[in-house]
């Protein structure tokens, strides 16, 4: 199975992630980065991310607590990326929630060529009307995000790159092509970062593959495949072993592993 | 028991909780708020305070890490909730060991109407002292410190606000009133941030009920009893154990767990 | 044996640590000081860093997340310490990897005194580079780079400190005599922060004795030691469940655990 064996090749290569992240979950995405085998740099300053991102496979860049400081390296830092042709995967977290969030989006999405974008449905929804509040088409876009695979195409179409929907069941997709995978569950809405972790897994694959498309479905899939054994192991314990369980199952994931759990399905339309 | 059903209503309910607060310990705030019902939602920029506030049941302030850009953003954040009579709590952490911190208290204090103040003993001493500093009252002060009721029931009545003071027994008072709760054990002071997350958990009741009092006597005991079932499962295992024990209880509290575990008095003088 | 004394001697002591530090790892440090024996304070605006190393034992520096706020706190806090011969310990996180990073470190180098540099081969390599790069003898520092002792002592020598070099094998010396530390295991390098607890321990021991050769010996054992037991209890488990054993282990750790477990040698040249 083409999928199972980027898990093998990650281990191999050892990527070095960039991250210009959050600091309420940065030390999970750390975590994370490590046990699937890449090595992860958290830089922020915007006098050193050009040097870091020469250095890495792919930069991570999530907003999840940016200021103006942050904002400002998150768009040197993909610019960089991109004349280096260095995949770049963005997860808007909170997108919509504030003027400042809107707009720092708007900003790196024009300023910075994504490769891949993750996030939950009410996220990419809001880049999805990022298009319709310009043209008018709110209501069009409205019903639209009933259906995430919809939301996921216009977002994958309006920039030409890839999109990771996770939720009760997640939409991997590039506009055409779409993949749904059904690992997870939901215990992993009741530890802060596993979104981080999934994208911070998404652009780990990314360092090590050309095929992004590939390498999301990977990422979000081991993210699935580590909660669903988190929860058999900890699901009565409760949420503090669940975590720590996510994190053990990463760094025990590869290719076995991840074939033999993994549910997912390459939908035709 | 008008404490225990506090912990129905928020699993029901479901209140995003504002944190403007530390890098050491906001991972588990977040963690924390999660495992109670509630939604974390980690914002600082002073351009973004005003619009998340808004979408908030509840703002906490924490001062752990502070710094001018952040002192800034607390203030404008406060400022917001009270407008929109949102509950605000305050976390003085290190009141009285810097110049900087002992200003940033005093011109949050002075600026925002602080609902409830969850400290120590010394943070909470330091706010009583505010007064005899510039009253000349300092002896008396110091006299008053022994006795944690005191203490408290000073800045309740300077700051017409509930103070929760934990400590070997935790102290709640709006001044006139008194709960005193004997759960917790030591090894809560052995893993950082067990007070930012009793803060963090009397900020998630205050988002549900407008009695500060009841959430500030539900939020410091959910995290005595949280640390008492920890210390019987890892007491013997070490503090990383027990960190993680922390938050496997109260995910698993309810309203049957407090009642059988939660020890308090409502003290009459 | 005089280095596992130091064990007993800081759980009497409590000395109180001020951590510069990184947003990545830093609530790993303050429970790895915490379980240790020592109490952690993380501050790092410039308008508080004096007054929190005048309460403080010891100072450690870390430049993992750096930013232009935060190297000037560092080199203020670093002043004051050394004004009130307070120990400073420095980890160079990452020297070599950005023009940002190796000008601090060279700054932090010429205007503070350090104690101890405790860091990884290749940080303290590019640190003994310094001479080489400023006086054409790159060529040689390359040679020396390949035997970790040699570049310690170049290091201990230039700036007249203690040199804590972490790896398969630990070297600590003074630029004369020097112990080979043999604790440890690879899983260290699968979770973040190893180095940096490393240098929180070695920073928390160096607040109780003014032996900082010795400080530095036991606190990179006692870190290697942690790492031994975690792997006995988890390193079937996975990552997660090994990190939360190494705060486990420190927290339990004492003269005798040390003494039964230390694997070092005080090496004659």
């Amino acid at each position: 199975m083409k999928y199972a064996s980027l898990l093998d090749v990650i281990r191999e290569k050892n990527p070095l992630i960039h991250n210009i992240t959050n600091y309420v979950t940065v030390n999970d995405c750390a975590n994370a980065i490590l046990a699937i085998g890449g090595s992860p740099v958290m830089a922020d300053d915007i006098n050193e991310v050009e040097d870091i991102v020469s250095l890495s496979s792919a930069l991570i860049i999530n907003i999840g607590t940016l200021n103006q400081r942050t904002i400002d390296s998150m768009i040197k830092a993909g610019k960089k990326a991109n004349e280096l042709k260095k995949p770049v995967v963005l997860d808007p977290v909170g997108a919509g929630a504030s003027t400042l969030r809107n707009n720092a989006v708007k900003e790196i999405l024009s300023q910075v060529k994504i490769d891949v974008l993750r996030g939950n449905l009410s996220e990419i929804s809001f880049i999805a009307g990022l298009r319709a509040s310009t043209r008018g088409v709110d209501s069009a876009v409205e019903d639209e995000k009933k259906n995430p695979v919809d939301v996921g195409k216009i977002v994958a179409k309006k920039y030409s790159c890839i999109v990771g929907i996770t939720g009760k069941e997640d939409i991997i997709t590039d506009g055409v092509n779409v993949v749904k995978i059904y690992n997870g569950n939901k215990f992993l809405s009741k530890v802060t970062g596993t979104g981080c972790m999934a994208s911070a897994l998404v652009a780990s694959f990314c360092g090590v593959t050309e095929d992004y498309f590939l390498a999301t479905v990977v990422g979000i899939a081991t993210m699935g495949i580590a909660g669903d054994i988190a929860f058999e192991r900890a699901g009565k314990v409760g949420t503090g072993s669940f975590h720590v369980g996510i994190i053990d199952a990463i760094s025990k994931m590869d290719s076995n592993v991840f074939l033999e759990r993994v549910k997912l399905d390459e939908v035709k339309y």
